[in-house]
């Protein structure tokens, strides 16, 4: 049995990435993690994407980070829009150990499961400033998962997949493409202003935008706004 | 600044550890995680624990592993009782990724209270079954709070430290007793019949008993039933 247990987040990348481990064999089972976030649009996201994807394995789970405070995607501060470039600084939307919490609860998922491989979306565009998305963190934590669990105390090795990980935007949306994701059921919103639509101005409608137009391909999205308009200087 | 993120369950283990780290300098900040027990008295003890103790940063985060089910636990099956020893068998009572789930919620509060020590009360009674709880599972996730956290990017080292790894729980017990714990607050039982009350037959109650007869210490518990009787043989 290939089993791979898979976060799936509603949004593009880890969309992108449950249909990689589907399209390398893998029987998927999936979570999605209700961490307090409030664009819960991504949480009914991941349901359309799960079933269009015919992941039957879905689970959530609730965990609320809000306890922690410190970050514009869970407390009531302003969510930072318009910015041109992902730099070295670790963005404001961070979240307090949030792969972290993620990948123990995938843990727990794969350990029921059965499942030996965690899968996640994280990238380059993430790991520029998310420092729990770098091939180090991630190594890491597959020796946490591999120590922690009666499987891997029996014996099994586990690997955390990160196949989107040196994948440009626009990389993952050609990948997606070619596996046939439909990106019209994903949710990159930091702030959606409705169900099903996106605001067209944070960093990641920005980031959604540019990766499309550099594919090459239609963006299917819905945005509320055009893009900011550059300054004049 | 010395500042430690111990977990705090309301149990006898994790008291004597907060109580340990509070007694080496640490300025302690306390997490209590609900996931989903079904023995709510510990949550109530873990407050009184804190407050008992003297930790004004002390917070509670619900995460509900009941989702993953496979544990008594937290599922609706029988809690194992009267067993005599704790062998090398990986307990009924074991709730997968239990202790990464917990590490990475600690983690979060590490990360916002500023602390590179992470507390728990991890000992060699649980680390002969569980194996989220041995030694090279604890250095493993060490390294994940270092590379997977804002403060470890910027050259922070991170230690998990159980300070009851090696100790019996007679031994556990004096450590406690020396720093001045007041192990009636705590809960041990994996099924308490009233708020306060231990069942005196299951596992852990049995393993309680034991450790304060071992210690030659008075035991404060308040014990619903007195303890098995041995099988004739």
């Amino acid at each position: 049995m290939n089993r791979a247990a898979a976060l799936l987040s509603g949004g593009l990348d880890s969309a992108v990435a449950a249909a990689w481990a589907l399209g390398a064999g893998f029987d998927v089972a999936a979570l999605t993690v209700d961490y307090g976030q409030r664009h819960r649009a991504e949480l009914e996201a991941a349901r359309a994407v799960a079933s269009h994807l015919g992941i039957s394995d879905h689970r959530f789970v609730g965990v609320d980070l809000r306890a922690f405070g410190g970050s514009a995607l869970t407390d009531d501060v302003a969510v930072p829009r318009d910015r041109c470039e992902i730099g070295e600084d670790i963005p404001a939307t961070y979240v307090p150990a949030r792969n972290t919490v993620l990948l123990a609860l995938l843990t727990a998922l794969a350990e029921v499961a059965g499942a030996h491989r965690l899968i996640l979306g994280a990238n380059v565009q993430d790991y520029s400033g998310y420092p729990d998305c770098r091939p180090a963190y991630l190594r890491a934590f597959a020796q946490v998962a591999r120590l922690g669990t009666r499987a891997g105390a029996e014996g099994a090795e586990f690997a955390v997949l990160a196949p989107l990980l040196h994948l440009s935007k626009a990389g993952i949306i050609r990948l997606g493409a070619s596996l046939g994701v439909d990106f019209g059921l994903t949710m990159s919103c930091y702030d959606p202003p409705a169900a099903g639509v996106h605001c067209g101005r944070c960093d990641a409608c920005a980031l959604r935008r540019r990766g499309f137009a550099e594919a090459g391909l239609a963006d299917p999205t819905s945005y509320a706004q055009p893009p900011a308009q550059p300054a004049v200087s």
